[in-house]
Order: C-alpha cells, then sequence, then structure tokens
C-alpha cells in the first residue's frame, strides 16, 4: 500500500457530497477541499446533479481523471461496495468517515473484516472508517468540520495520530496552532480496519517532512502493542515519539473501553517500557504542547539537567526555583567568585539589589544590555547545560528586541535556552525575535521547565 | 489609619516625577493616572517646572487641594522627609514604591523603621516601600509599568495581594484579564513596613466590592503567621481566600528567603493548617486561575464531588474521567434504566452509538437538542452534584447557541455547571452565553475538573 496517496494525494474524490444538507460531512468535506486545499477535488453522489457549479459523478468509476484518494462518508452499508469500486478504479488511497463498523459490536465487525479484505485485495491504503481522518497540509483536509470553526497550524515537523478525532481537532491542531508548533500530517486512525499506528509510524521514520511524532492513546488491542513498540524503538532512534495515554484510572479506562474498546497495560508497567523504547511519555494536556514544542526546534539534548533560570522578577525565580527538582531537573550553585563577577557587570543600581545565586533575579532595574551580559556568561559557564531565561517586558526598560538579543548571543554557545514570555499577542515582536533563531518560547512558567524535561528525557543516556 | 484613602482616592499626588525621563516610574504613575484613571492626579517634583502641560508642586505641601494619597517614586534616603510632609498636609494614604529599604540588610532597616515610625505619628496607611503598589480600578494605578504593556482585567469581585510585583501583574492581572475574571483591588505589598496582609484581609472582610481574595505568598516572618490565620479564619466565614505558596522546595526556600526574607513552613504542615482555616491552597499557576474564577461565580459548594460529565468527543470523555479521580471528585454510576431513559430522549443516529455511561459521550452525531434533553435529565437527578459539560462547538450541528440554551437549563436547578469551550475568540458567543447566564467556562478540560474541586474543598464539611 501507498501511504503518500492518501496524505499528498494530487486529486481526491469525495463520495458522498448532498445537493441537499449543507452540513452533511461529505458537502463540507467536499467545500473546504475544492475552495482551500491543495489537490484536485472531485465531487460523487449516487444521484448525481451538480455542487458548487461543478457536476457530480454517480461513481468513481465514472471519473475520467486518475484519483489517488477517495473519501468516503455514506451509509455504512454502502461502504463496502464503493470501497472495491475505487479499487477497480486503481484508487490507492480510501479515507472512510462512515461509522456503523467494529465500534458497534458484532453486526458491524463483520462488516468491518470484509472492509479490510477489499483494501487487503487491491492492496489500497484505507485510515478508518469511523474516523476524521486526514489533515495534511497543503493537500488535503478530510475533518469533516468546517475550517471557519476549526484553529489550523502552521505547516511543520510534527506529526499527529490519534485514537480520538474529537482530541485531534480540540488539544492538538487548536493549540499547536495557538502556539506556532507546525504539523506535517494528523490522522484520526478511527476502527484502524487497515492503517494502525504501527504503519503510520513506518511511513512517518521515512517521511521528510516529519521530525516528531505526537499521540493521543487509550491503549491497544492484543498483539498491535508489541508491534507498535518495535517500531517505535525504531523511530526514537533518529527522530522523537510524544505519546499522551489516556484511560489510565478505572473510570477512564472503562471510559477508553467504551470509546475504542482499548485495554491500557497498568500506568506504572507502561511508564516504563516507554522509558525503555525511548518515547516520551506527555502526562498531561500541557506536556503535550511544551514537549512537540521544544522538539520541533533543533536542540541538544542534555544529560544531567544542570540548569539556571534567570529573570528581572523575583516571584518568577522563587516559583521557577520550586519547579525545577519536581521535573527532575538542578539548579546549578554559583562560587562567590563567580557571584562577584556577574554583579560586576550590570549597572549599578541593579548591582546594588539583583539576586544571583540560582535562579537569579536581576531585578526591575535591569535593561536589556544588563541581561545579555549575564546570559552571555552563564552559557559560557561549563557546568550549565540549559538556561531558562524568564523574560518580563512590562517595565518600559526591557526593549522589543530583548528576544532577538538574547537569542542572537544563544545560536553562538549551542546550549538549549528556552524562554518564557507572556503569551500576549501585543508581545509577539519578543516572541518571534526568539523563536525565528531557534529559542522555543512558553507560555508559562512550568511549560519552559517541562521542555528542560524534555530534553534531559531524549538524552542517549537517560533511556533504556 | 484608612485604606480607602488608598484604594479609592479623589485626589492623588505623584511624588517624582521627572521632566527629563519619560521612562522614570514617577513619570510613568503620573502618565497613567492623569490620562486613564479616575482620581485627580497632582505631579509633585522638588524642582518644579511643568509635565504634559501640567505644574509641577515642589513639594506636597504646596498643594491647595485636599490629597488622599501621595505615590512616592524617589531616592530612598528623600522618601521618609517626604512621608513627613504628607502627614502634615494631612495625606493619610501613602504608597512608597522606592526601593533601598530592609530589602537591602542592615543599613536599609532602619531606614525602613523610621519610616514605619512617621507613618505610625501621622495614622498613615503606607503602602511598601519597595512595591508595585496598588491597581484599584477605576481609581488608581500606581504600577510603574505603562498601561499599554499590561493587561488589565475588568472590574469585579477578585481582590489580589502579593509578596512579589512582578508575578501579580504576569500571572494575576494578565492571567485574570484573559479569562474574564473581575478584579476589585491588586495590592503589591513589598516590604510591609506598615501595611501587611492582615491588615489588607481586615480591609477586605468588610470591603463590599471584594468577594474573594487572591494570594501570592512565599512565607512569613516569624509572629506575621499567626495573626494571618487569624484573621484567615474569620474572613473564610463568609468569602474566600485563594493562596499560591511559592518557595516550598529548598531551592525555592533559598530563593524566597533572599527575595522577600520570609521563612516558610514545612509544605505538608501547612497545607494542613490552610485546610483548617478555610483556606484554599492553589497548587500550581493554572489553580489561580481556575479557583478564582469558579468562586467568582455565584455557585452552592458541594459535599461529596458526586460528579458527571456530558460530552460529544469520546477522547475529552476519557481524558475527563483520568482527572476526576486526581481531584478528589467520583464519577456518579448509572442504572440500567436511567441509561435506558436517556438513549430514548436522543436522536435516533446518536442513540444508536452514543456511550450512556459516566462520563456520558453523545458522539459527534449530537444536535444541540440532544444536549439539553440529558443534560436537564443528570440535573434532575438527586445523586449528582455538579455536571461538568464539555462543549465540542466544531462540528456544525453544533449552534452558537448552545452555551446559552444549556445555562439557562442549568440556572432552574441550582446545581454548580462547569463548562469547558475551546478559549478561542471566534466562540464568544459561546462563551458568553455560559458566563453571563452564571456558569464559568474553564480553558482546559483539567480547569473544568479543579474549579468543580475548589467547590467541594469549600463545602462546610470538608473543612475544619
Amino acid at each position: 500500500m501507498d501511504l503518500k496517496k492518501v496524505f499528498e494525494p494530487k486529486t481526491i474524490a469525495v463520495v458522498g457530497v448532498s445537493v441537499t444538507n449543507p452540513l452533511s460531512p461529505g458537502t463540507v468535506i467536499f467545500n473546504k477541499n475544492y475552495h482551500e486545499m491543495g489537490a484536485e477535488t472531485i465531487p460523487v453522489n449516487l444521484r448525481g446533479g451538480e455542487i458548487e457549479g461543478v457536476p457530480i459523478y454517480p461513481s468513481v468509476l465514472d471519473i475520467p481523471d486518475k484519483v489517488d484518494l477517495a473519501v468516503i462518508a455514506i451509509r455504512s452499508d454502502l461502504v463496502n461496495p464503493t470501497v472495491e469500486e475505487c479499487g477497480k478504479a486503481g484508487i490507492g488511497g480510501v479515507v472512510v468517515i462512515s461509522g456503523g463498523f467494529a465500534e458497534l459490536g458484532n453486526e458491524g465487525v463483520e462488516r468491518q473484516n470484509e472492509l479490510a479484505k477489499i483494501a487487503d485485495e487491491y492492496d489500497i491504503a484505507l485510515i478508518g472508517p469511523n474516523c476524521m481522518g486526514v489533515y495534511s497540509p497543503p493537500f488535503v483536509d478530510t475533518f469533516f468540520l468546517p475550517s471557519e470553526r476549526m484553529l489550523k497550524p502552521p505547516a511543520g515537523n510534527v506529526a499527529i495520530i490519534s485514537q480520538s478525532g474529537g482530541f485531534i481537532v480540540d488539544q492538538f491542531l487548536s493549540k499547536y496552532a495557538e502556539r506556532n508548533i507546525g504539523v506535517s500530517v494528523a490522522v484520526s486512525i478511527g476502527n484502524k480496519a487497515v492503517v494502525d499506528e504501527t504503519i503510520l509510524m513506518e511511513y512517518f521514520l521515512k517521511d521528510r517532512r516529519t521530525n516528531t511524532v505526537a499521540m493521543y492513546l487509550e491503549g491497544f488491542k492484543e498483539r498491535e502493542g508489541r508491534r507498535f513498540l518495535d517500531i517505535a524503538g525504531e523511530f526514537t532512534k533518529n527522530k522523537h515519539l510524544i505519546v499522551f495515554r489516556a484511560g489510565k484510572t478505572a473510570g477512564g479506562q472503562r471510559a477508553a473501553m467504551s470509546h475504542t474498546s482499548s485495554v491500557a497495560a497498568s500506568p506504572r508497567l507502561a511508564a516504563d517500557i516507554f522509558k525503555q523504547y525511548g518515547i516520551l511519555e506527555a502526562e498531561n494536556e500541557h506536556e503535550i504542547v511544551s514537549f512537540a514544542k521544544v522538539l520541533s526546534f533543533k536542540h541538544k539534548t542534555i544529560k544531567n539537567g544542570d540548569v539556571v533560570a534567570l529573570t528581572v522578577s523575583g516571584g518568577h525565580g522563587v516559583v521557577c526555583a520550586d519547579l525545577i527538582p519536581k521535573y527532575g531537573l538542578k539548579l546549578v550553585e554559583f562560587t562567590e567568585e563567580e557571584i562577584k563577577e556577574m554583579r560586576q557587570m550590570i549597572n549599578p543600581s541593579a548591582a546594588r539589589i539583583a539576586v544571583l545565586n540560582n535562579p537569579i533575579d536581576l531585578t526591575g532595574s535591569a535593561q536589556d544590555i544588563d541581561l545579555e551580559k549575564v546570559f552571555e556568561y552563564l552559557l559560557q559557564l561549563k557546568k550549565i547545560e540549559a538556561v531558562i531565561v524568564l523574560t518580563f517586558p512590562y517595565p518600559p526598560t526591557i526593549t522589543m528586541q530583548i528576544g532577538r538579543r538574547l537569542s542572537n548571543i544563544a545560536g553562538r554557545y549551542g546550549k538549549p535556552v528556552i524562554a518564557y514570555v507572556p503569551w500576549l499577542s501585543k508581545y509577539e515582536i519578543i516572541i518571534k525575535g526568539f523563536e525565528i533563531n531557534n529559542v522555543p518560547v512558553a507560555h508559562t512558567i512550568e511549560e519552559a521547565v517541562q521542555m528542560i524535561k524534555g530534553l534531559k528525557m531524549r538524552h542517549p543516556k537517560n533511556q533504556h
């Protein structure tokens, strides 16, 4: 099977457009692809007619052009014959949006088995059934939600695999868009009659667009887990895999069973196995974002977690100091000599009151140049592996250039630097100043610390 | 002393405006109050001159009008004589922005003691020194940060007390503004030579504008803790007190010692004491927001934490189910009969696939009316104390009216309801539909669960 037909199609057919119901999934999918996406989009409906002025083909067999991908959103009892037609028409990729398969129990299981058999016979890369499908910019978007109701992230190097369509839209795409985390492909796998997590991982392993896979996982059915871990171990040698597991508690597991009939391993056991295979486990909604963000930048990993926090707000320093051990990191200590050297490089009114232990608080009397000098001094110190800069741009003495100025210095030393900047649109010049220059910006103090934790977990010495 | 002179002044004097440096704290404070705030604002500087076309008085003693509040931002060695002049001029409120007091050690301690003595002699309500001061809309704002660099929350019923000026601006004011949490007064207490947490709590106990106090606390010096707890116990009988403690770890405590020379009790001990006095402890940055939000609404507290989660996205349900026990809450179980009743009230295509255990997943086939019916059914059930609605407005079959429609029903039953809505500007109609109708909206799934936890912790049976 060739998943490229699904993710980078030149031509797609949407089977199940409705000329009467503008809210039907098929119509929503047709409209968004026809108007917004890169693939040529052809409408199909048994009854023919026209939609948006475009003639509707009664069957995929009637389409004269070569079609790469068929998106199917029709009654479940019509799905299998339609996929068979796709096979006959030489269509290599199919996304089945329709529900009415294994999720219904016995009656649907048989239908799903038949669907898998047809796909196998014609060597079709089939996603679904019972899913949102695929968002693969700029080519195709089969999510049956109007684009104006979604938030779409920029193109980038994070691929997403999810056992929940809702979660992918609301927690991955929206949050990644808000935080400028670029996405290569997002896949809602649904009942995974054919294409499952493992097959997708094999694809993303070779996909040049993808550097990191982020995944929402409720668990595996029997035998799936083993196959997945094998490819995961291979994958994490050169790329990153972030997994957020749901269904970890009794109530959550019962809900997961109803939702995707997945069985989770015991949380403790799974966490250990994940670590062994180099998988970065996101422990909450926030780490889904912070890990993906830091790994989408090009940073060295760190071995010990020896960090320094640099700020101009004492309270931020105290809070950061509390979080650092919580995430398995350490505050580097300074000698009297080092403290003296730092005090000599800053302006006299800051020098009088600055706290130059770790966390370093240069106070509200600091200006850009003071931050720059101390920041560069810290990057030079061998004992420091990474720097957290808690930027506080409210005083007028800190300029909008602070992001660019500090990130320029960071670039000269090659050590990981994470900046916290209040995530306000008015500070976008600072945020961009950091991020276009390879310094990821965190949205909360805790997220900054999580990012460093991610870099530590990904160090070869801290795995296996 | 009369703190009303500080929080609701009719006339303020800003001592320390600069005619040469537009970035000096005094000038920033003069400008923002003169142009933006409600109090009449008078500039003062030893050298006279004029600023923004307004004549500068050389001393507060020269001002003919009655002044309620003097804001002082001058060299530390000039502060005490100036406060003495304020006393002679009959000014009842003073905010000392200037640093150069006890935070410097011995040399400054003496100056600070003298400052306190002067304030005592003239019965001045004095905030500071070494602080940001007071933000009290619509009257006065002494934070020496240009308003265009800050985010200011709407007027409301949450008062803020902070041992860190930076934290108050960045974590309270900005976040509360983003989340529509209204603020009555925010106070950065600095070195608290005169007015401290306890005196402020006594004021807010009687302040009709204030229903909840949210506080950033690094700890207390000797004897302060006892006084504070006494007033806290009194306060929480009728109002709410949220405390976020920093400096809980060894590194954090060392940083707190440098920052505010506070000594924290052991974390475990403090947590127990807080509970005993009815204080709601925020365990992270997120709970600072979620607790303040839920308590700024008029909701009953709940005793057992028996909740139901209602959603149209299976993944959201699973994640919520995992969080509920983590926060000491319980998923109510349904009888076969109840499940049958719910299944009968929803549309056939949703009924075929909906999961009606708790969490309830009505699936993407649900429409507004299905959510309404099941929601009302749940509110009627005696065993349910509170409902979490995880709203998912991406499908076009969920309308922008869903917030108003569900909150109308909620109003008829008087049980606490928390809604999760993706916090996107395009969904503001839904968010407002909930919030103007007494249903607080959460920004993350976890925050929704935290809000319910807050209501449980505030039940009289769960304290003392």
